[in-house]
């Protein structure tokens, strides 16, 4: 039985006769010894493996070259170079399958477009490796954080015939043949009816939230959108809270808990991966987590954060104005420059904002709220909800959604209707404000954007 | 803030001015005081809430009927009836919304055909806010079960341009429009090539096992297929863990670890709410899981298993016969009356199974197996995966898989090709299991069948 090259390298004593098994990573050669990088998706670390030339196996050592995988037996001991704490001294070694000349990551220094392109070999390389144990622990805090709130885990429907945002390009889910000429109705579909794939768990969510209480769903979403930018995808991952009995205030504590819950989760679990994102591709990495982890987040009122904008003397390339979303420039300014801090911003006019959030007093806003980090700006867009039924009603007629289609999420205003609230956080974005990456294409193993459904 | 009904259950001592906050399930009105049984879904318990006719807000008591939502405020005190060791008594009580008469879950004893058409209120009735509960618990215990065994979670594609099984109906994703009559291509389409919802992360997964070493998956897969069973839906959620270095006797390892684990884990921390399924839907449920937790499972080939199943002298309504799929009836009968335990049937007839599965030196056989359960037959399906590249070649070219199409997933024998295996588990099947609920429907927020797509 192997052990992990994580423990290995975690080792607090020598010890006889383990087994290890990986991918070489690199090999050198001396007169009398060989030197075998060995890397097992463990952890960042190889192990240093040393051979001699008598060492059983060693005879196929030309052939375990960068790419190959090997698996030895031999004495962990102390390491006598620098870099590592602990070294193998191989008492045998066994070629398990040679990597051809042709392995495409022989070489070092390969392009983040290229890699794409090999998207089921780049996790062998150093960075995409840790980008996917981190991918993996953060999806993992995301649950332990939720879970120990006695928050139930909610799997909302992946194919629906509702649309969360009245709005939003979706992709069509049909047994039906589209280049087959003919002229088909969807009542002759697999679902007797026009179907697609979600964009938003929200609203299903609410009705469980409107009986379990405390509720989270955490997975796939998707967007038929044509968006050629290295921020969208056409399928990511979404993790959507949802409270009964809770407000805007209550909202916006359980996200900036989140976010500062999975930022400190980042630096204290997944240390050893994040360096080498701090060394490659954003030196201030660190900085920046610790930053969020330590500090108090800003919240203030849409209205307000208009004032501020509008008097910061700032040329942005959008117009601030009352009424006009916040664009990224702005986002970035208001937590990057001028609190120097995570933001929350909420109550929003309720033109710019769907159809579901809560109307205020005021009857002009609503209760949403955007929390911005720095780096990305805005990573968590939440709100109470309209629990009021009539208001919700007139809500829906203005945005010509009908009772038919959504009677059953009236039903959860119809019958013991509470206050509640919740929020979305995309899961790619807190993983690429964790790791620095600038192309959402990078922190998913097979990204799905227009034109690109390999694998 | 409101404290939890199931911490106000499991209290310690009485305490002053708790705040909570549910839903109505019953009230009883006697001449001084009115007993609400109040529910908030973090779990099955009731909090019950005595009111007198002084208390602020006992005015409104008569619209306080099934289904209302309330918020109070008390003592927690020890409750003087039986049936609950603690109680509230009401120092001031709030109506939050209605009921009105038409509520559906006014009276018990719907059908469970009548439940899920309204699916997006079951869960505010014992049984279903259990299974919802229970369904939440278990998806956590599974993400910590492989976590704490140092694998990582990938998300796998949803939309995909290949398909696991070579076989499998799928679902098309696409933004044509099958009813417009015209002749489209599917090069016009939005990926610019045909694409389906995923059957399985299982290819994928183990380009990933073999970078990161052991890898799962857990998310939702799909089946076109017009099954109406209670056992298909054609949207459910699988996890999939793929191990790197791994031969087929850790394979049935993992898999018995792993459905042990999480039936001990039903049985500690699920304990409350499973009552109820014991209750109503399987006297025999804990017994049958604590007899899985306590006993070694059984192996044997399904060799020895065909033998076995020939000489019982039983009257099966299929054939049993060396190189036939053992059915469900025979699965149940080794298990459940035979075996008496957990059964683990290894080493199939390469005919009937997969093109990845490894071919035995015995050549005719893969290294198969299935996982047998008393009550529900195969609950996990899997194999070790064909290693050798020559090998692997062969039977895709007898599946007539096509090198432009599987070259990535040919990579992985390529390159540092190793022993891998893994395997499927359908999370539906675990929970109906765990439940003893006998339809597939009952155990998913939002069932997708032929015909059904709602909410």
């Amino acid at each position: 039985m192997r052990t992990l090259i994580r423990h290995l390298l975690a080792a607090t004593e020598p010890a006889e006769l383990i087994d290890a098994a990986g991918w070489v990573r690199t090999r050198r050669d001396s007169k009398a010894f060989s030197f075998l990088e060995l890397n097992d998706g463990s952890c960042l670390g190889n192990l240093q493996v040393i051979i001699d030339q008598g060492t059983p196996g060693a005879e196929q050592l030309p052939k375990m070259s960068t790419g190959a995988s090997v698996s030895v037996r031999g004495r962990l001991v102390a390491s006598q170079g620098g870099g590592q704490a602990w070294e193998m001294q191989a008492a045998e070694v066994r070629l398990l399958g040679t990597a051809p000349e042709d392995f495409p990551l022989q070489k070092k220094g390969h392009t983040p477009e290229f890699l794409r392109s090999i998207a089921h070999l780049r996790p062998r390389t150093n960075l995409y490796g840790a980008m996917f144990r981190i991918r993996s622990r953060m999806s993992y805090a995301v649950h332990r954080f939720f879970q120990e709130r006695d928050f139930h885990y909610i799997h909302t429907p992946i194919i629906t015939a509702s649309d969360c945002e009245g709005a939003g390009e979706m992709f069509r889910v049909t047994t039906l043949d589209p280049t087959s000429g003919a002229k088909q109705r969807f009542e002759d579909d697999f679902f007797e009816k026009a179907a697609h794939l979600t964009v938003s768990g929200q609203l299903e969510g609410e009705t469980f939230a409107c009986a379990l209480g405390n509720i989270y769903t955490f997975g796939p979403t998707f967007r038929a959108e044509n968006s050629h930018t290295s921020r969208h995808a056409s399928e990511f991952w979404m993790i959507e809270p949802e409270m009964a009995f809770c407000d805007l205030q209550g909202d916006m504590d359980l996200a900036e808990a989140m976010v500062k819950c999975l930022v400190v989760e980042a630096l204290e679990k997944q240390d050893g991966d994040l360096a080498i994102f701090e060394k490659f591709v954003d030196k201030g990495l660190r900085q920046r987590l610790e930053f969020v982890a330590s500090h108090p987040f800003e919240r203030l009122s849409y209205t307000e954060a208009v004032e501020i904008l509008q008097k910061s003397g700032k040329a942005f390339d959008y117009p601030v104005e009352y009424g006009l979303n916040l664009q990224s420039e702005h986002e970035r300014w208001l937590t990057e420059e001028h609190f120097k801090r995570p933001v929350t911003v909420y109550n929003y006019p309720k033109e710019i904002k769907p159809f579901y959030m809560r109307l205020n007093d005021d009857e002009r806003t609503v209760t949403a709220m955007d929390l911005l980090v720095p780096g990305i700006g805005e990573i968590v867009g939440g709100s109470q909800r309209e629990e009021r039924l009539e208001v919700l009603l007139a809500n829906m007629e203005r945005h010509s959604l009908s009772l038919e289609d959504y009677g059953w999420y009236v039903d959860t205003r119809k019958y013991g209707s509470v206050p509640h609230a919740g929020f979305g956080m995309g899961f790619e974005r807190l993983l690429m404000f964790v790791t620095g990456m600038q192309n959402i294409r990078d922190v998913i193993p097979f990204a799905r954007t227009p034109g690109n459904c390999e694998f």
